[in-house]
C-alpha cells in the first residue's frame, strides 16, 4: 500500500507558512505521511475577496497580534525570528523558481532555504541575488533555473497550481489538503491534517 | 501570592468560543490559573473593521472551512456541535443577562449553557424563552435577571466591557488576557494563554 499523502501549500510571502515549513518534514516522516511542497500565489485569490494587500496590513489589530503570535511561536521552537521588510514580501520570483524545480530532490530544500532567508535572516527574497545564492548552495545551476523561473511554460504552471488552490477552496496558508480533499487551514492545524492523512490513507 | 490570572474574552455568537468555553475550566484548574468569563459583542468592533456580519459570511471559502473545522474539533472533544440558524446569532440578550449576573457563581454556568443551547441543541439564543429556561434551570430568578439585564446600568456595563476589549486590541474571539496585558487569539491558543498566565505571575 503506498504511503498517505499530505499536500502542503503555501506562499513564500506566508508568514504562518515558516513554522510549518520548518517543522513538517519531520513531523509527517514519524507519521509515515508523504508531504509535496506546493508553492502558490496568494495574491490572486486575496484579490478575488476585495484585499490589494494582506489582511495583516489592512486590519490593524489582527496584524499586531499574528505578528506578536509568531513571535511566540518561533520562540517556542527555537526558530530565529526576523519581521519581513517590506511586508508582504514579493514572492512571485521565488514561487516561479520553485515551481521550476518540480519535484527534483532540492524543492524541497529550496523552499525552506527561501523561508529562512526571509523569517530567519530578514532577507529580500524578491530579489535574485537572494534566490541565485540559495540555488548556489544548494548546487543546482542558479543560471539556468533562473532562466527557466522566467519560460511561459513555469508561468503557466505557477498560475494554474494557484487556480487549482483556489478550487480547493484555499483561502489562506499554510493550507493541508488530504488525499480524500480534506481541508486544513494554519500552522496549528499541521498535527490535525498529518492524523486525517494517516486515518484516510 | 495570589494565583495568576486569564481573562477570556468572548461573544456569545462566536463559533470558536463554544469549544474554548466547554473546556476552559478543568484546564485552568489544573494549571492554576483564576479564569474571568468576559462576555462583550463583536459587532461594534467587527463594524469598525467595515463589516456588517461575521468575516465567516463575507468570505464564503473561509466560512467553510470553520464550519468543517469546528465540526472536527468538537468530534475530537466528543462535544455534540449543530450549526445555529441564523449565523450569527444575535448575542445580545445573552450578553446582558452576563453582564447583569456580575460575579454572582452562576455566571460562568450561565454562559456555558448560553453556548450549550445555541451549539449543541441548535437553540435560538437571541429568545428570552431560551434565556429564561436557562436561568431557571441554574435557580435564578428568571423575571428579574431579565429585567435588570434590560437596566441602562447593565448596557452601560456592556458597552464599557466592549470598548475596553477594543482598547486591549482585540479583534476576534475567543480571546485571552494576561495579567502582563499578553493577548492571544483563538480557542487554539488557550493552553499557550494558560502557560503564559502561569510563567509571568
Amino acid at each position: 500500500m503506498a504511503a498517505p499523502v499530505l499536500d502542503f501549500w503555501f506562499d513564500f510571502a506566508s508568514t504562518y507558512s515558516y513554522p510549518t515549513a520548518m517543522r513538517i518534514r519531520p513531523l509527517a516522516d514519524r507519521a509515515g505521511v508523504a508531504v509535496t511542497f506546493r508553492p502558490f500565489l496568494l495574491g490572486p485569490i486575496f484579490k478575488a475577496l476585495g484585499w490589494d494587500t494582506s489582511p495583516f496590513n489592512l486590519y490593524p489589530a489582527k496584524g499586531r497580534h499574528m505578528w506578536r503570535d509568531l513571535e511566540r511561536i518561533c520562540a517556542d521552537l527555537s526558530l530565529p525570528f526576523r519581521r519581513p521588510e517590506p511586508f508582504p514580501q514579493n514572492s512571485l520570483l521565488a514561487a516561479r523558481v520553485a515551481s521550476a524545480a518540480g519535484d527534483a530532490a532540492w524543492q524541497e530544500h529550496f523552499c525552506r532555504a527561501v523561508f529562512w532567508a526571509e523569517f530567519a535572516e530578514g532577507r529580500r527574497i524578491d530579489e535574485p541575488e537572494t534566490i541565485g545564492a540559495i540555488l548556489a548552495d544548494l548546487k543546482a545551476d542558479a543560471g539556468s533555473v533562473l532562466a527557466a523561473a522566467q519560460s511561459n511554460e513555469v508561468k503557466e504552471k505557477l498560475r494554474s497550481e494557484t487556480a487549482e488552490a483556489q478550487r480547493l477552496n484555499i483561502f489562506g496558508a499554510p493550507s493541508f489538503v488530504t488525499a480524500d480533499g480534506e481541508l486544513f487551514w494554519g500552522n496549528d492545524r499541521l498535527d490535525s491534517a498529518l492524523a486525517w492523512a494517516k486515518r484516510s490513507g
